[in-house]
């Protein structure tokens, strides 16, 4: 070893001890009789001491020694005299009595420090000299801590970690595949996987009961911020179950992981409907570390204002508390930022409760008396404000959704260290895709229909199978969906009924999805899984807002690996084996 | 829960508990009063018995079960009045009260048993079923064991497991790259990783200092028996180290798995140089659970029997206690082995060595004296025969380590259950290739020579060249090597000078590799790293010769998924999406 210990390491109690120490030269601080260097590694600083006195010549090249070198230093460990609290390592420094420059380095093209002062692109074009930052390594040694624990408490419950194939076929249904050219299959391809779901139902055929996998999935989709062309996904499946034994299991992993690593204790998760979530919160994965559940002030109708009278939607929130702070400057923003393209309400009309009364944007067209009303029909109180959106419910359910977030961030409505956990159940199984006039699968086309709505199935009423609802879960933290998954189909005409249902020929099917369809013809158990965003969720746990630097080597919006710069252009002679030249 | 205990735990303490289980029909046995169902899931067998006095309907419904239907079962649980004590919940059984047929099952296409009537082609077709079986879910199941130990040890060790990119760029150097096209970069690919040796090395250059990763790696080759096309490493990489403390971690986690998982003391492992492993079993992977060390008997030479005389090399082993067996139609056999086309040779002198005397296929042209004077040079006792191959000493090292194997194999010279590890060190860093007269790097491109033949590395002497010997080292078990690793470079010009030797141009070495030797020049430190191949451990341990069962879902030698169908042909519109038709 290059080391007897690491820079985090030393303590007062190692006082007197030789000890060898290597890394990077943080800083180096010339004070002439004393130079200082900060040795830094992944543990932590070390403060390193070269005394002119004693040993000139060490000291000098001690002086030579550029930010970012890799150094070797030689040592006693020694008490310091103006002692750092804020670093573990702050009581003692080590007097060098040798050092060897194992490697120089140039000027960093930007600091490796906590606040950078380097660019987005500089840094992923240097992404080592970024991974040496703290905040930056904190979080990928954060994710090994997520990956690890997930494996232990899956371990410890019977699960096994099986790897699935990464090159397989391309099926059109869902996002679009990356596909991979056979060279000794001319004219065939594989595809990667979006994710191992078919793989996963075979094994429980198979008859491997709990399966689990932390792998890498695959979509080629548009890269919107934060989607990444690659992804890492905890994926479970379990045989023998019902949805409520998935949801347990599940929820004690979640319990394990910020018990573990964050001590907090998440508690049992409540859980909610699709449709009460869409109801109360215009939105599948509300974020519950605040209120501000929808109201429908409805009898704002039949006073002759003619916006709310031809409104098929009438929905707001109140807003607790911020009346004394809601100016019209404030009023203004927040109306402008509604009518944005992005949020496209054509308005907002507000309601303050104060201890003068009420005043509203409304006002014109409706008493005191009728806006008190309307305020004390929904709790509100004196320093609230209700912010109501109208329209088609379509638009004001989203659109209210994305206000109610918007308020919570600029009303720091938000408390800081808050974990609120939920299940969402019982999506629907099919949406209603008007381009393409089809059903699609909300979850996949293997999701089971809830027991209560297996009988729907068979139905040809259009409204019927839009009303069947799925098997299907997601959990939600802090309004962030980290994962979801569903009961499966494991009945043969079942499947083939759901496969008619979402517009698949018989041949079609059998062409994309024989081999399970196949499968469930030899004893397929009940089974059902779900799987996590593996980035997702070490951004939720540390109230992270962007899954990006939990990656160690992640792609640019334009699918780009910029350190390495791919994709790239190939060699035609490679073009030439796979037969896709002449 | 579909059921409240697995077919594999109940045992003679449960008596009179009230149990459901579910699981696969294994067997049904009418036996008229008394029907029994052999239930099996992923944990055991347990039997169940229907009696028709008490329960005819339920009786009759449990005959109709067929093999490999799944059924959930309640009863209580009974001493059994003949035990079977084959199977550990023999003692037991359940007398049946409720019977629920979750899914029927078709007649599977063989038989699901230890000992199937299914061949190769059929039962990869329905992996699903061949899953079920005994030793290929064993298989499954023990690498899962694997893995788990594996990163158990690594994390106490303080090393990170961090992923590393699936899509990344085409490097012509080694082998076949599969490439991925890029939609949203048109007329640019992605490769997939043949492993993830750059992102490891760089990870170093980014402070990491302990990495490891179980990683998917990817080879286009033409598949001989037992390769993969995708296959999973264990992937590791350290910083300031040495050889040394390499391979003294990873012995330490071989002897760890050895150890947790077959409760097996490997020991310390031996170590031997490339030179001597070649010189003494004409092989850089010697098994050594037997001896056979390779002799020189040069001192055949010069008696005039022109074969020895004009022949660049001699060399033999000497097969102990062999010499009663040995029949003239052994010799026969074991002659017409060495000479088939796989081995080359043109012939194999034996010398037997008895109570009687010595008998050799050389008696014509040496004396008995002198023969025997060859035996006891070599050790030989009586009861011992000696094996000579003559001819090119390529060829000879390369067919007598292939007749050493097989004359263990065949006289049964390999002692079971024995386990023997060895490092092999310092192999050439440059191959010679004939064909396009350049050096080719034996391990890899990055891989640093030893500290002792660096000055080599600036020489224009072509023999200068190709004695360099470079800082790498295998860990071979049982003559499997199971993985290999080096010191890696970390000087940019020592770097640059090594592709140099390696016949790339300045242009193009920027060019494949200038993040690399860019990352050279911030502070990279030494380090070094090992890979070793997840399925080959896993089969070393078991002393299975085949890796494929170790693979959920492996691929034929046609790189085919024989149950997926894949890779298959993909729409044109996936293909015009690319840019690869109009």
């Amino acid at each position: 070893m290059l080391r007897s210990h690491h820079c985090g390491e030393l303590r007062l109690e190692n006082r007197g001890q030789i000890v060898r120490l290597a890394g990077w030269v943080q800083a180096t601080r010339n004070l002439g009789g004393l130079t200082f260097i900060d040795l830094r590694d992944r543990y932590g600083i070390t403060q390193i001491a070269f005394n002119m006195d004693d040993r000139a010549a060490l000291c000098e090249k001690a002086r030579k020694c550029g930010r970012e070198f890799v150094i070797q230093v030689t040592g006693i460990v020694a008490e310091r005299s103006s002692k750092n609290p804020n670093r573990p390592t702050g009581d003692i420094e080590i007097i060098a009595t040798e050092l060897t420059i194992l490697n120089a380095s140039k000027v960093p093209p930007f600091t490796i420090e906590d606040d950078t002062d380097g660019g987005e692109d500089i840094r992923m074009k240097y992404r080592y000299l970024d991974i040496r930052r703290n905040p930056v390594k904190n979080k990928i040694m954060f994710r090994h801590q997520v990956a690890w624990h997930t494996r232990h408490f899956m371990n410890s419950r019977d699960f096994l970690e099986i790897e699935t194939p990464y090159l397989i076929k391309s099926t059109p249904e869902g996002a679009r595949d990356f596909v991979v050219p056979s060279r000794m299959n001319p004219g065939q391809w594989y595809a990667l996987p979006q994710s191992p779901q078919t793989f996963k139902q075979i094994l429980m055929v198979g008859g491997m009961d709990k399966y689990f996998q932390i792998v890498r999935c695959f979509r080629d989709e548009d890269l919107r911020a934060d989607r990444q062309p690659e992804f890492t996904q905890i994926d479970c499946e379990m045989a023998f179950v019902e949805r409520e034994d998935i949801l347990n299991t599940f929820e004690e992993l979640m319990q394990y992981l910020f018990k573990e690593i964050l001590n907090i204790d998440l508690g049992s998760f409540p859980r909610m409907s699709y449709d009460e979530a869409m109801e109360n919160y215009g939105n599948d994965k509300p974020d519950l570390r605040f209120e501000m559940k929808f109201i429908s002030p409805d009898n704002l109708r039949g006073k002759g204002f003619q916006v709310i009278d031809q409104s098929e939607c009438i929905r707001g929130i109140v807003v607790k508390g911020i009346e004394s702070v809601f100016t019209n400057k404030e009023i203004n923003d927040l109306t402008e930022w509604v009518k944005r393209p992005q949020i496209g309400a054509k308005g907002m009309i507000y309601i303050k409760y104060s201890t003068e009364g009420v005043k509203s944007s409304i006002s014109k067209f409706y008493t005191e008396a009728e806006l008190l009303d309307i305020a004390q029909t929904h709790q509100a109180a004196k320093g609230d404000v209700i912010l109501i959106l109208t329209g088609r419910k379509s638009d004001v359910l989203k659109q209210l959704s994305e206000l109610r977030l918007e308020v919570a961030r600029r009303y720091h409505l938000i408390p800081p260290d808050s974990f609120k956990p939920l299940w969402v159940l019982d999506f629907p199984l099919h949406e209603w895709n008007e381009d393409e006039q089809r059903f699609f699968a909300m979850h996949h086309p293997f999701t089971s229909p809830i027991p209560e709505d297996m009988h729907k199935m068979n139905s040809d009423d259009h409204h019927v199978i839009a009303s069947i609802r799925a098997a299907a879960y997601d959990l939600v933290i802090n309004g962030t969906e980290l994962g979801g998954g569903s009961i499966r189909i494991h009945d043969r005409t079942l499947q083939s009924r759901n496969f008619e249902l979402l517009g698949f020929s018989a041949e079609e099917a059998e062409r994309q999805f024989g081999f399970i369809l196949g499968a469930f013809e030899y004893g397929a158990p009940p089974h059902g899984g779900i799987a996590f965003g593996l980035d997702r969720v070490c951004a939720v746990m540390q109230g992270s807002t962007t899954i990006r630097d939990y990656i160690a080597f992640p792609k640019n919006n334009m699918g780009r690996d910029m350190m390495i710069d791919a994709p790239s252009e190939i060699d035609n002679k490679q073009l030439k084996e796979l037969g896709l030249i002449k």
